[in-house]
């Protein structure tokens, strides 16, 4: 829609970003403010929305405000916008985000995982509109692992947005590392950066290296114990993309997150192994891993492009999707009137 | 589409099924002949075509054909129709099935894997229709695990045809039983009565069953071994649908194939470990398992209800949902000419 514009939130467990971006995705503004967690949620709430509406009056050269979308961290549940648990937000479980921001706003808005979001994003404006590509899977190895599904060009959240928890996928059975889900042997024991670093603690025991990046370093220089960390990293990574490709098979896997900075570390055990545990990778694997253009009916693992603010522009496409134009709240309207 | 029919086949490796339904799915006709894998795949493919022109001449009271759809074991490479290295078809890795068939027929058709087609089935005329559910995720138990995904009332088969390959996720990581597909520790083989017997011989050695049967049999007298190994199947069963219930979030999970018959012996420990590995389903575990009707936004694994004509059932359905009805061709067209 023309001469229109969105809002996007990305609220993180550290920083609450919120962003206007007109028609066509051009920058227009962005407020970025620590997430209050220890003065409650209310208070991030109120801070939210504060952000938000201090855009939505902007009106930038007469646009109009189409659509507000927020990501939260999950595991969040949907379409209530209830959140169950979530780690990033201690204190939070069982809270209705979205009746929360919905009654402080006094509008409608839409709420997505940030993780769905991100992949979004992804599909949108990254390595998915890059290749034409309307399906694909996103898995972003942080201090988690972080999950987001792309069908048909949309999000897929499954039946009541919990989908894309990938990162719990079960990799080690018997004894495999307990996980915060409550499980164990999950991916996200085996392909974060926290798993890197209980590996290096692990294994690494004189070196004790303080971050991934450091366990990354001392691979790069040749120390054996650490480069078998990375090898554990792309090996975990193979088994779960086995099932993901087994089960979906999709034409693009995209791999974000700090740790894939130690791509060149973890992603050739990843690549031997998926050859050797699926076979529709087997049948389907390109000639050419990281090409210019993707070749049809082929399946590329590759890494994702957006980086951190992924999950913000999401939100911010989400947006400007939104068919009608949201007129302005009586909150909002008495602004105007009265100045 | 009023007045109109559809023929279905059902290629197995045993059995050549084909079959006319008319508009609201009444039951017309169907032929079955033994696959004549031994005469070669010429020869199955004229017996295939021979048997579908038959019905496509009844006419069935001035009924119009809508469409035909084949349902042929896989892994089958989609749109194109080339089999790959079919398990239960052996030697006709890279024969393009649909080619030969639309060459001898003279006539359009869709081309399936049969397990999207049961699963499709169960969607339109089973569980799916009796719950209501558009989304779901069959797992058949038989001498291998088949699978089909059903994601919007539609066929999920992937970038190119190749979904729906669940059997193949990995269970056991280090030391698992070689598989089939070239990799090991598949679901494969701990799910299926193949795997049930290669346990058998295993965990029995003086019982020595004929049958996945035969050792569900001793389970049930109370045979310790016999037991442990539906546990085991249980347990597979769980960690594979963990990371399809934290990654696709379905409402619905079915179960079928002959070794559901243990469905007693093998579920305990399938609930038991889901609820332990998989937040998901714990967060969206159902009051009662298996209810008349399916409470929203809750995750149901139900045993499935169409049987092994599920295969054929779906592509009949398929067929009638072809929404121009076929011309008849014109070596049909000349048997009418002449007669």
């Amino acid at each position: 829609m023309k001469n229109s514009y969105s809002i996007g939130v990305d609220l993180g467990g550290t920083n609450l970003r919120v962003a206007a971006y007109s028609e066509g995705f051009s920058f227009l503004e962005s407020i970025v403010l620590p997430t209050q967690l220890s003065a409650g949620r209310d208070q991030v709430v109120r801070d939210m929305c504060e952000a938000i509406e201090a855009l939505s009056i902007r009106g930038y050269c007469g646009r109009h405000l189409t659509g507000i979308a927020v990501g939260s961290p999950g595991p969040l549940e949907l379409p209530s916008g209830i959140l169950r648990n979530p780690p990033n937000l201690p204190g939070w479980d069982g809270f209705n985000l979205k009746a929360a921001i919905t009654s402080a706003l006094g509008r409608e808005l839409v709420l997505q995982s940030d993780a769905n979001l991100a992949a979004f994003a992804e599909q949108q404006l990254g390595a998915g509109k890059r290749y034409g590509v309307d399906d694909l899977c996103v898995l972003t190895l942080g201090t988690g692992v972080g999950n987001g599904l792309i069908l048909n060009g949309a999000v897929w959240d499954g039946s009541n947005g919990m989908a894309g928890e990938a990162g719990h996928i079960i990799i080690s059975d018997e004894d495999g590392a307990p996980c915060g889900c409550g499980g164990h042997g999950c991916l996200e024991q085996y392909a974060s950066a926290t798993a890197v670093m209980r590996m290096a603690r692990e294994r690494l025991k004189d070196a004790a290296p303080s971050s991934a990046r450091e366990v990354g370093l001392l691979a790069r220089a040749g120390n054996p114990q650490a480069a078998s960390i990375f090898d554990t990293v792309g090996h975990a990574l193979a088994v779960a993309l086995t099932g993901l490709i087994n089960t979906l098979n999709l034409p693009l896997y995209l791999l974000g997150g700090g740790l894939c900075e130690a791509w060149d570390l973890f992603s050739p055990s990843m690549f031997r192994e998926l050859e050797t545990r699926s076979y529709v990778y087997r049948l389907t694997k390109p000639d050419v891993l990281e090409p210019e253009h993707l070749q049809a009916r082929k399946t590329y693992i590759l890494r994702a492009e957006l980086g951190p603010t992924a999950g913000l522009l999401g939100a911010c496409v989400v947006g400007l999707q939104q068919s009608a134009p949201i007129l302005p709240s009586p909150s909002i309207n008495d602004l105007f009137v009265h100045q």
